[in-house]
């Protein structure tokens, strides 16, 4: 194939326990032990939290070290993506394992709303996040909540901030932020084609229900697929 | 004309001072005053945010209600429009002004980042701001910062928590939030149209030098203008 379909394989996540479903790999070990299994059904990229002891949502770098190196011996070749999403801590805590330079991490650029609260994102932090990355070789995925964070994207590549064309996940059914809606899914890919190119690669996730939707909706388009 | 265009002025604003500008308006005499003379050249709503006497913003009720008592002396039939947007206040506080009943508010829906901040819009807030225009009977003007607040009037239009047809203003030019995109504003024009009717009135507000720009796109596209 000229343009291979990419799947990510999101393990984890920062939300689901094991009392939501007992399948939810939570340690280091499960998480590598299901990865594995994602990997050899096909799965390219990793997209990584990590979880305390008690399953909340974590930031320890010390963690992301030992899935990573799990995954470097079980996964060998598959692309690891560490997740700076906000649930999982505070501030630059959110980047304390960049410096283990995993191949991909998340990115937001832009703050939004969330079911219940705000999804904090300064533009300070977003400007630190993206320096480590740079410093790291890190290739940021930009998670895009909203339309305004692709152009967000596009202003960081010009300034030098995000080093190759940037590659963005678009996020839809997140209560409060942007819904799962057609009209916008393809005004997403156009405006990526324009700001980066026609060949722009980009990925898609829908959250809960939605994710099925979204997947058909990505591969049709010649995205790349998030379960 | 049938459909006459509609002249917002946003007098004051939350941030410009005397410093900065000999002829900003800040008590709310030279408010009436500066409101009048626009009124009289044809401005037909008042954007309006009150100050502090050192010249900081503030959602304090009582110069509101000073404002409004001017305003209806002076601009007989001008719609009134108060700010509950985020500079002036924290939490509820921005929603005190709210019982006087005036004709409009601007109504964030959502969060996003300002050039050095978050904006913050908690959806509880949100809901808040809401009821209470639905309780005193004040037509929200919902601010877009991003798409995703287009979609989110609509979805409380449908829920009841927004009375009559969303009335939407596009904001552009805010640094770290959407910025001035033709492409943008016409795809707002189309999810308007394509929510709330081919009908559905409009405005957009660009910010600082992009305000002219804004105002040339708005009037010829069918939309409302602001100063
Ligand atoms: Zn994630
Ligand atoms: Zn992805
Ligand atoms: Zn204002
Ligand atoms: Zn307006």
């Amino acid at each position: 194939m000229e343009n291979p379909c990419i799947i990510c394989v999101a393990i984890t996540g920062s939300l689901p326990t094991k009392a939501n479903n007992p399948a939810v790999p939570v340690t280091v070990a499960e998480q590598v032990e299901s990865t594995q299994e994602a990997f050899e059904a096909g799965a390219t990229i990793c997209h990584a939290h990590v979880r305390n002891d008690d399953e909340t949502p974590s930031a320890d770098p010390e963690k992301f070290a030992r899935l990573k190196e799990g995954l470097e011996e079980h996964c060998p070749g598959m692309v690891i993506q560490f997740s700076t999403g906000g649930r999982s801590g505070a501030g630059k805590a959110r980047g304390g394992m960049l410096s283990l330079a995993p191949d991909m991490a998340s990115l937001s650029v832009g703050s939004n709303n969330f079911p219940t609260r705000v999804y904090e994102n300064p533009p300070e932090l977003v400007d630190w996040l993206a320096s480590e990355m740079l410093e790291y070789g890190v290739k940021p995925e930009v998670e895009a909540f909203d339309l305004s964070h692709i152009l967000k994207a596009a202003d960081m590549h010009k300034k030098g901030q995000i080093k190759d064309t940037p590659y963005v996940q678009f996020v839809m059914g997140v209560k409060n932020a942007m819904p799962v809606d057609r009209e916008v899914f393809d005004f997403y890919i156009k405006t990526v084609k324009r700001l980066f190119g026609e060949d722009a690669a980009w990925c898609a996730a829908g959250i809960g229900a939605q994710q099925v939707v979204l997947n058909e909706w990505a591969i049709s388009s010649g995205g790349h697929a998030r379960t």
